[in-house]
C-alpha cells in the first residue's frame, strides 16, 4: 500500500447561503450569511472537507492557518491546537465582547482559533478515513448508535425578508405568535419526523413565548420542549418563566445571561423545588434543567460552572469547541460531573451536519436530541442532501464524513459572496432588523 | 485494499515474571508476579498485543470478554466498554474494598472491568495501528513529543527475598536506609539516565523517610523529588512532612487515604503557605501539591476531590482508567480543572510501557515524569527491551505499538505459571513479607 497522507494543499472558499428571516432578540438574520468551506489535499490525492463561520475574522484567520497545515500529516490532530496558537489573531476582534450577535457567549483569540481550526480538523478527519477507508466515526473509536436523534429547532418567523433585500423566498411562512409557531412545528413533524421541539425565544415578552411553548404541549402532549431566549432574561424572569413551564420544559436554555445570573436561577430552581417537594406536593420534584451554549463555551469557563452548579446540560458544538475530538473530551468532563449532553447549532450545511452525526454518534449518554439549523437551509455544498427520518440522520458508514461536495453549486454561491457589496459578509442580526425597524437597536440584556 | 479488521481470535496468557523484593506499606513484592497478556488477532491475520494484572479476578473477566470480542471490528473502542458492561463480575471479587495490596485505591466492579478492559483496548489499538500503517499514537491524534520523560521508581528494599523461596537473584542489592536509598538512585540515574525521582514510602517511620529525601536532596540539587507513603500518614503526619520537605518535593502523592483526608491535607497546607507568605518569609509561595493515584482513580472519584480541592495532580493508570483513549479523557478533565497530569505504574513489561509512551506523547501539558516499574523488571514478553536515554523513552513511530512478542518467552513465563502450586497466582506483598516476618499483618492506617 502506497500513501501519503501529507497535506499538499488547503482550498478556502467562502460562499453566501440563503438563510430565511429568522428572528432572535438580537435581530433577524440577513437573507445571505456567510460560511467558509475548507478542502484538506493529501500528497496522494485523498480530499477531505470542512466547515465553520465565514465572517472576515474567520477568514482572517483562515488563511495562515492553511499555509501552515501544507506539509504536516492529515493524522497530526493534536499538533493542530499547537499550529494555531502560532497564528496571529487581531484583538480588535475579539477583546472579550460577546460574540457577533451575542448568541455564543464571550469571544476571546482562543476561541476565535478554535471556531477555525475545527473545519481543518474536520477536513482532515474526512480526508483520513477516506485514505484508510474508515469512516470517521471510527476515528473517533466508533459509532455506539446507528443514528443521531434531532430537534425541530422552531423560529419566529417573518413571511418574507424586509423590503428592499433581494432575497430567496422560502416556503415556511409567518410565525408570530402560538398559533404560528405550532403551525410551524406541526410542518417539522410532517417534513422530517421530528418529535422534540425548540423554540428560540427572547423575542418577545416572556408571557408570549410561553403561551407558545403551552401551545406547542398541547398539540404534541408528551414531547420534549426546549425555550431558548439567548440571556435575555433577568433572574427574576428567568425563575418565573422556569417554574411555570416546569411540567413540560424538557430544558431551559440561557435563560439569563452569564455563569453567576444562571448559578443563581440554578439555586432558586432547586430551592423552590425542595420546598415544594417538602410540602408534599406530590412527592420529589426536580427544578427544570438549565442548558447553556452561551455561560460554557470555551474548557476554561467549566470549572466556575460546574463547581457553582450553573448548568445541568451543556450544549456543544464542534465549530467553537475545537472540532469533533474536543466535542468528545468535552463529553467526557461533562459525564464525570454528572452535568448532560446536547448539541448546539448556528446555520450550517450538510458537511457540518454530518460531522454532528458522526461525533454525536460516538458520545456515551447523549440522552436529548441534538439541534440543527439544517432544514432552515434551502442550498447546501454537498451533491446529496442529507435526510432525517423519524427526526433521525442514518450514521454513514462509507469513508470519511460520507458527503461528496458539489463544485458547481460551491462556485455559485462562491460567486455570491464575490459579487456581494451589501454587506452580508459579516453576519449582522441587528443590521438586518434595521431594514425592517430603522430606529432598532440591539436589546441590552437583561431585555425583560 | 482488502483487509478485514475483524477480530477472528483472541489469546489469553497469563504469566508470571520475576520481581525483586521492593517494599511498600502493605508488605513486599513476591518473587514473581502475575501479568495476563492479550493477544488479539483480525481475519486478516493482523495480531495485536496488551497487558495487564494477572490475578484470578483479572482472569475471570478475561475470558467471557475475549469471547464477546469475536466477531467485532478492532476499531470499534467506544463499543467494548458497552461488551464490557455486559461481563459478569463476582461480586466477592470487589465489594468496594481497597485493591488487592490496598495501593489502587477503591474497588468497583466497574474498575474491575476497566482493568481488564484496557489490556484489550490496547490490543485492538496495536493491531489497527499495524492494519492502517500507523502508529498508535497516531491512533490518539498524534504526538505531541518524541521522547516521554519517566521518572526513578525507588523502593526500599532487601538484598533478596526472604530466605525459603525460589527466587531469582537480582543485582540491585539492599537500599534500606537514606544511604542505601541514594545509592539505588545513583544507579538509576547512571543506568537510565533518570533525573526526578521517586521514592515508594510508608515503609520506615516518616523520619526516615524525611531523613532519605533529604539525603536525596543532597546528592541531586534541583531534581524533582516525589514520596508516596501509599496513604499511611495521618493528616497531621502529612501535613508535617509536607511542611518539612516543602523546598525539595515536586509532590507528596498519596500522604494520607482518602478524598477527605487528602482534601484537608491540602486545605492546611493552603492556609500554611498564605500565612506564611502574609509574615513576608520571602515573597508568595505555594503549598506542596498534592498527588494521588489511591483517591481520584475514577471518574466517578474526580467530582467530589476536585471540588474540594483534594488534590493537585492525578496520576494516570491507562490500566485501570480503562484504556489509552479513557487516559486522554481523564487528561482533558485535569485540564478543565487546572489539575496536573502524572502517570502512575505498577509491576509491568514493556507492551504497558510501550503503551504508556504512546498516550504521554500525545497528552497536552503533561508537565511531570510518569512513573514506571520497568528497570526493576529483569523479564519481557517481547523481543527488544525498550530502553531508557536520559530518563526517556523515544515514541516508536512503527506501525502499532512499535513492540514484537516474544513467543519462547511468552511460553516459558506462561509454564511458570501453569507450574506455580505456591499462591503466587495472586499478588499478595503481606504473605511475602510473613516469609520473613511469620507476626506480620497488614498496618491499619494511618500507620503513622
Amino acid at each position: 500500500m502506497t500513501r501519503d497522507l501529507t497535506v499538499s494543499e488547503v482550498r478556502l472558499t467562502p460562499i453566501l447561503v440563503a438563510d430565511p428571516p429568522l428572528l432572535n432578540t438580537q435581530g433577524v438574520h440577513q437573507p445571505y450569511t456567510p460560511r467558509l468551506i475548507v478542502e484538506v489535499v493529501t500528497a496522494d490525492g485523498t480530499s477531505g472537507v470542512g466547515e465553520t463561520y465565514g465572517d472576515t475574522k474567520y477568514l482572517e484567520l483562515a488563511r495562515p492557518l492553511a499555509d501552515k497545515l501544507v506539509g504536516r500529516q492529515v493524522s497530526d490532530l493534536n499538533g493542530l491546537f499547537t499550529v494555531a496558537e502560532d497564528v496571529a489573531v487581531d484583538d480588535s476582534r475579539t477583546s472579550d465582547r460577546l460574540d457577533v450577535g451575542g448568541l455564543r457567549g464571550v469571544q476571546t483569540n482562543d476561541k476565535l482559533r478554535l471556531s477555525v481550526l475545527s473545519a481543518f480538523e474536520v477536513a482532515c478527519l474526512d480526508a483520513l478515513g477516506k485514505a484508510l477507508g474508515l469512516p470517521v466515526h471510527a476515528l473517533l473509536g466508533g459509532k455506539l448508535r446507528d443514528e443521531v436523534e434531532y430537534s425541530a429547532y422552531l423560529f419566529y418567523k417573518y413571511a418574507a425578508h424586509p423590503e428592499g433585500v433581494a432575497a430567496e423566498q422560502d416556503d415556511w411562512g409567518a410565525a408570530l405568535d402560538p398559533a404560528g409557531v405550532v403551525t410551524q412545528a406541526r410542518r417539522f413533524k410532517e417534513r422530517y419526523g421530528f418529535t422534540s421541539f425548540k423554540l428560540k425565544g427572547g423575542v418577545f415578552p416572556p408571557d408570549e413565548e410561553i403561551a407558545a411553548i403551552r401551545a406547542l404541549a398541547e398539540a404534541f402532549p408528551g414531547h420534549p420542549l426546549r425555550l431558548d431566549p439567548n440571556g435575555a432574561w433577568s433572574v427574576e424572569t428567568s425563575v418565573k418563566v422556569a417554574e411555570e413551564l416546569r411540567d413540560v420544559l424538557e430544558y431551559l436554555e440561557d435563560p439569563a445571561l452569564g455563569t453567576s445570573a444562571m448559578a443563581e436561577v440554578a439555586a432558586r430552581l432547586k430551592g423552590a423545588a425542595r420546598s415544594a417537594s417538602d410540602k408534599g406536593g406530590g412527592g420529589r420534584r426536580a427544578g427544570v434543567p438549565l442548558a447553556t451554549n452561551m455561560c460554557v463555551t470555551t474548557f476554561d469557563e467549566i470549572k466556575e460552572a460546574f463547581t457553582r452548579g450553573a448548568v445541568q446540560v451543556v450544549l456543544s458544538d464542534h465549530h467553537y469547541w475545537g472540532g469533533l475530538r474536543n466535542t468528545r473530551e468535552l463529553a467526557a468532563v461533562c459525564r464525570a460531573f454528572g452535568v448532560g449532553v446536547s448539541m448546539h447549532s448556528n446555520t450550517h450545511l450538510g458537511i457540518s451536519l454530518a460531522a454532528m452525526t458522526h461525533v454525536a454518534s460516538t458520545v456515551p449518554g447523549l440522552h436529548h436530541a441534538c439541534d440543527t439549523h439544517y432544514p432552515w437551509q434551502s442550498e447546501d455544498v454537498i451533491t446529496e442532501r442529507i435526510a432525517f427520518t423519524g427526526g433521525r440522520v442514518a450514521v454513514p458508514d462509507a469513508p470519511g464524513l460520507g458527503v461528496t461536495l458539489d463544485r458547481d453549486r460551491l462556485a455559485a454561491l462562491h460567486e455570491r459572496w464575490l459579487a456581494d457589496d451589501g454587506g452580508l459578509r459579516e453576519r449582522d442580526d441587528a443590521a438586518a432588523m434595521r431594514v425592517a425597524d430603522p430606529g432598532w437597536v440591539t436589546p441590552t440584556v437583561p431585555r425583560w
